[in-house]
């Protein structure tokens, strides 16, 4: 197995064009989606009094939408209601690289970086869809083994959708690339791949 | 078990005031600093044209300092060696949390984050030393078993440090917290806990 590392961008904008290790960019809306989907956070970037503020939340996929949610007192939400642009990463380790030269350690990961304003979802059928688009992601299937929120609590939730148009995927999978002046030296190299485990459910007590 | 959810923050800043769960706020130090430690990456947000962006990498502790590194041709280090604020958020997934509602659904986790201005670090010494703790956050004992920086690696790599001076930490542990109302209801409730998993080594060919 070699080092995978495909490249081009789904939007043409200029901050989705990726510079370093371009080598390692992915193609496909569906390697986009595979990532969004797997994840079970993302990290919610925007800009509040000109400083960045990088935050982890829950996501969901729905078909080219991503939702969030939280209360509509929260400082990020209130933000990205109001129509800040917001940048929203998502990744998954999947190995360490270990190389035989310090530089050349890395990790095999895939990511995806989403730019977009966020708009609210207001219709209330629409947002007991994403809401239940957002508990199916936790786990699937759950939405239909819990109660599905009350009048009194969808009106206390704010439910945002970012479209999926502005993003960019890059992926790094195989072995460390080496210096040929360093393959003879004795030191071990390769990849130890991290994965997430699922341990025995905890019943509420 | 209960739900745990101690509160405080390190800094005096605003920004670093949790409003949402407050209650999930850490107070020490040596949490921030264990769960910098543990983190395999970090996603790091800076503000670009006035936009934010979020990007995933390799971080690492030392004392009071996080390093950072990268290509000095790379758009994100290119940007906070110039001095601009940087957001540094790093955040370990525990577990889903199934409650027997929808909005009670969660997840445990332990997230860290920190603002600031990164610095570059010149020093060709304590650039050697940033890059020997990087390498050993990614494998401990890794900066041993493998070949340090060349002269012209060194050069061509850029290392920043951000002050671990104004952060904050929040934690969730523990089951769901469910509406009193909602105990009679039959669904399965509770925690599904999520590790890491370290695989076999893959020796490179």
């Amino acid at each position: 197995m070699t080092t995978e590392c495909t490249t081009t961008n789904s939007a043409a904008g200029d901050r989705t064009t990726i510079r370093r290790h371009p080598e390692r960019t992915a193609t496909s809306r569906e390697a986009l989606a595979a990532i969004l989907d797997e994840a079970t956070i993302c990290h919610v970037g925007f800009v509040h009094d000109g400083s960045p503020v990088v935050i982890p939340t829950i996501h969901a996929r729905d078909g080219e939408v991503l939702y969030l949610h939280g209360s509509p007192a929260s400082r990020m939400l209130r933000g990205l209601a109001g129509g800040i642009d917001v940048c929203v990463t998502v990744t998954l380790v999947d190995g360490l690289v270990l190389a035989k030269s310090w530089m050349h350690h890395s990790l095999n990961y895939r990511s995806a970086v989403v730019f977009g304003h966020a708009t609210v979802v207001d219709d209330p059928k629409a947002k007991v869809e994403a809401l239940r688009i957002v508990v199916d992601h936790v786990q699937a299937g759950r939405s239909t083994q819990s109660r599905p929120p009350s009048p009194k609590e969808l009106a206390a939730t704010l439910v945002l959708a970012v479209p999926l148009t502005e993003f960019s995927v890059k992926v790094r999978t195989g072995p460390p690339i080496e210096d040929p002046d360093d393959l003879p030296l004795e030191w071990w190299a390769g990849v130890i791949p991290l994965t997430t485990h699922v341990g025995a459910a905890i019943a509420s007590a």
